[in-house]
């Protein structure tokens, strides 16, 4: 298996000021994996989905051959489901409901074709679940990345920073790397965070962009893409990482310069994400889109190739 | 005179979360005026100072090859005096105290040395005012740059409106580009501003960065450099719109290009302005500083560099 992506698949019920979206198919892995496919084959999903969980999407999913023996079905419970409702400025949301139901009962045994992956996203999950999975893969895949949120950082802090510690790249957003570290500036942040482990740490700030730090002190920063609208804003981060990870998982070696290209491949495809409810982007994204609009972000950045000056 | 500078000169008290300057020397034209200085000799500045403002500010301005022939001395009245306070994300703030002083009585009319200038910035003031003082050049300067704030958006709207037609370049912050274009996505917001005039739209975003927009719909985007420690954010605004006009007075032509490059060299000097109180670190800035600082940051947007994939 080339990469195995642990964490949610869910029902979303999404509100924005363009509309509302009842019971959409969401949650990371299902973002992740559909961004990740966009590059390669032998991709595997951990998960579970509850009896509502929509058969067309399972089919979806695996005829982009995405592996789903990973994924539980369950067949007399509901699937994690998720409620929001986005602020007008689609930055802040309010979460309305949250129904673990299946999640409960997250697997955390692997397929045994799963237990050679080269590469593992980890999810938003328990840290110590996010654990459990880490260890059975044997020996370590090359490239380890993993996401987390503010629930796990006051809640199981441990056990958090033990799975830091054993990870290649954290991913999260500026507030919780704000909280992970306890302080303001992202610069002391990153060296408090790349003081408990990973090699690199990815700041995402939505419309922002990103910033990546290196253990060394260099920084290395990735504007967004300007979208005229963000439709929805769900699922941009799981998207982003999972087009980094399916875009290094094809590198023979995951230099800094391919891991700037996949977070860069990130940036749009997380772009396309947002301009429509839940994955719907992601299923029908062209070669040909993500390549023009690749153009235009660095022609956007362009000032960087101007002759040097003496 | 080669840059004509309008704006406020003022007494500031400033508290952050690192501590407390009283009755600090500020004013946007203050600001804007050290910071073009670092690039050019023949700038005048138009504002008034009261009773209060250092002798010693003045004398360092004149030394910097500052004209103050425009700045009015009022003997019997306190300067302009602003208090305010940062919230520990240094981002927001509160105006604790505001009084406008000898404010009221702002020249409008020009010294005639300045009335042949060939570039004018004119710092947020009246648009009345601006327009009053705009309108003694003659000719027209080869380029002018205005800034504004939300209370003439709302208080002077129509005079806003007159004067933005007039310029080459608005340079407003994303609040302030939201709440003059009445909508949230600030492609639109760009829209709708370069309709009213101006060739470019320079939208600031703070530690975000900057966006620069074009009539024909291009953006170009422009990284901060991310500082370990925001000490006073004020003036940084007013420092890098007054590198920008530093730097592009001494260009023969004002291409893209030209305006690209000066606006990293905003960047860099209002980098090193927040970074002490008040107007103190561009008052000791020096040329290797700011060119160490420029590669520091061109080196954090590097993957532009990459190679180009087939």
């Amino acid at each position: 298996m080339r990469l195995v992506i642990a964490g949610t698949m869910a029902l979303d019920t999404v509100e924005t000021p363009f509309g509302k979206a009842e019971r959409i198919v969401g949650g990371a892995a299902t973002y992740i994996a559909l961004a990740a496919s966009f590059y390669t084959k032998g991709i595997g999903i951990v998960s579970i989905v509850g009896n509502d969980f929509p058969a067309s999407m399972l089919a979806d999913l695996e005829q982009r051959g995405i592996d789903l023996t990973g994924v539980v079905r369950h067949l007399s419970r509901p699937s994690f489901f998720w409620a929001g409702r986005y602020h007008a400025d689609m930055q802040g949301r309010d979460t309305l409901e949250t129904q673990l139901n299946v999640l409960l009962e997250f697997p955390d045994a692997l397929p045994p074709a799963y237990r050679q992956a080269e590469m593992l996203l980890l999810g938003n999950l328990d840290p110590e679940l996010q654990m459990r999975i880490y260890q059975q893969i044997n020996p370590r895949p090359r490239f380890v990345a993993m996401d987390t949120m503010n629930f796990w950082i006051t809640g199981k802090r441990e056990a958090l920073e033990r799975m830091i510690a054993q990870v290649d790249m954290l991913s999260i957003n500026d507030e919780e790397a704000r909280q992970l570290a306890g302080d303001y500036s992202l610069r002391r942040c990153a060296r408090a965070i790349l003081g408990m482990g990973p090699r690199y740490l990815l700041i995402k700030k939505g419309e922002n962009g990103a910033l990546l730090f290196l253990k060394n002190g260099e920084i290395f920063f990735f504007p967004a893409y300007p979208l005229e609208d963000v439709f929805d804003p769900t699922g941009a981060g799981d998207t982003f990482a999972g087009a980094i990870m399916g875009y290094l998982s094809l590198q023979e070696e995951i230099t800094l310069e391919a891991l700037q290209e996949a977070i860069i491949q990130g940036t749009i495809l997380a772009s396309f994400c947002v301009e429509q409810f839940g994955v719907q982007a992601l299923l029908t994204l062209s070669e040909k889109e993500v390549e023009a609009r690749k153009e235009q972000l660095l022609r956007m950045s362009h000032f960087i190739r101007l002759p040097a000056r003496a």
